[in-house]
């Protein structure tokens, strides 16, 4: 049985795109019911300036009264030095430094050309110095939504010069949902024969429907990590409407469902899931919590005992 | 390159479920739209009884007024003897009886036992000789929501009894979106050496978001041959909020990006899907109309010039 590992990144990536901030509580409140729900990773906060996200401007407040639960590790966005300091003081299990590999995305998103963004990225894992493991998520590795494709080439040179600055992981990252699964196998198998030793994540985005059938491309190539956002939150500036996040409950449910070993409580799981539009005051994405599970069965109509 | 080969089922099974009648006219104008789509075949209707299903009781007018293309199957769906000879005076080009494989389901649904939907729909191919391919679609083939699993076995016996009458084919539907990759490969491999002359439909819903991993599953163990429904219209009573049929569009732009050969005018489609809640009234979970085609690009901000 194949052990999966997923990442919950709702309350970073997921919630930093919703318009009215979400009080402390609330965040803590769902980190905690996570971690028990058996998730590898929480991307908890991230440690940007707070006038730039004010929803995570609470960053060291949640790192500090959130439960830690041992087997858990509590991953959190770094973008810059003073990043790194105070997520050092925070003792965060694992900093996430994030650029693109399309230069036009990095420019209109980061608002620096990509090696402005690498060089930064370079002094802040020389800052670091092995004192906390670094994961580096690339955007835009399956397609940029203002230059197109996004060559392989160009992903692996990245993912080259990252591994020789010695981080624990990547995360690749399909941030608008472009992937298609062909793409992903390729794009799977090629990287994890060039880095064995570096822990590679597929992060997936369902914008055009295919985020579960990139999530299985990847598994059948052998990726064992993946991100998901509770419900699916994290939408895409670019498609009003569509599904941002893959769903952490729709995919491990599927995974599991496939014989793989989650680590999750599924049906515990659901139950935050439940809970989410409430937090965010809107609908969610998410199948799985309006299906219910597979197997939960329905009863039968009481006249077909007339029809035997 | 692969050709796969499309069925949208909107106009029946997409429609029956709709609450508020749609005009005969508005169904013919999406079904001629469909064909000059690339479509290899579509569902147009069902001749049941009009006072069962009030939605399809313009099934004779829609046969007669549709345009029909050279290479595009008008199939319809016959639930008996008399729905036979309605479809043989409309002319239709295929008819498609349904029975569930899950006892339980079908004394739900057609409110007999399948013994009785066996016999009832071997009269009908008696009847038929030959006259007009027969389809049968295999509800709940990958699990029921009110029994659970469908043994295998089970599919394969009824697909034994059907190929032994001389149908021309038989679609596997997950009538409730129950079905998983792994489920699907199985039964996918299995059925294509067992019944290696009938043309094998895959018939797949969305109401867990495995729809589309699904498709893929069933694709890359080469089955060929799909149903859809335009914008992912056709719930689930059992799923209230939960996706349900797969979208035709969002599964055709997923294998059209793999290399498949689809046979579609993707952009004509989207065209169409874009339309479809002006005519159901209300929108539908078709996600690459709101997303837009991969390759759609997106003009970059203009502050990026000053950034380089």
């Amino acid at each position: 049985m194949t052990r999966i590992y997923f990442n919950d990144v709702v309350t970073r990536d997921g919630f930093q795109i919703e318009p009215n901030f979400i009080p402390t509580e609330d965040k803590v409140r769902l980190i905690n019911g996570l971690s028990e729900c058996g998730f590898a990773k929480i991307e908890v906060t991230s440690f940007t300036s707070p006038k730039a996200i004010p929803m995570l401007r609470d960053a060291e407040e949640v790192m500090g009264k959130i439960k830690r639960v041992a087997g858990v590790e509590y991953t959190v966005l770094v973008p810059n030095l003073r990043g790194a300091e105070r997520a050092l003081e925070s003792r965060a299990d694992e900093f996430n430094l994030v650029m693109s590999t399309s230069e036009m995305h990095n420019l209109a998103n980061l608002r620096m050309t990509r090696e402005k963004s690498f060089a930064g990225l370079t002094e802040v894992i020389r800052y670091v110095d092995g004192r906390t493991p670094i994961n580096v998520s690339l955007s835009t590795s399956f397609g940029c939504p203002m230059e197109g494709e996004v060559p392989q080439e160009v992903i692996e040179l990245f993912a080259q010069r990252f591994a020789d600055l010695g981080v624990r992981g990547l995360t690749i990252c399909d941030t608008t949902g472009m992937a298609n699964p062909s793409q992903v196998a390729k794009m799977a198998e090629s990287l994890q024969k060039k880095f064995p030793k570096l822990q590679l994540t597929f992060h997936f985005h369902n914008t055009r429907g295919m985020g579960l059938a990139n999530v299985l491309a990847a598994a059948q190539a052998g990726i064992i990590r993946f991100d998901g956002s509770l419900g699916g939150l994290g939408g895409c500036p670019y498609a009003p409407g569509a599904s941002g996040n893959i769903s952490s409950e729709d995919a491990i449910h599927m995974l599991d469902a496939m014989g793989y070993d989650t680590g999750i409580d599924i049906p515990k799981l659901l139950g935050f899931a439940r809970e989410l539009p409430m937090i965010v005051g809107h609908a969610v994405p998410g199948q799985v919590v309006k299906a219910g599970l597979t197997y939960d069965l329905h009863p039968a109509p009481s006249f077909i005992n007339d029809l035997r």
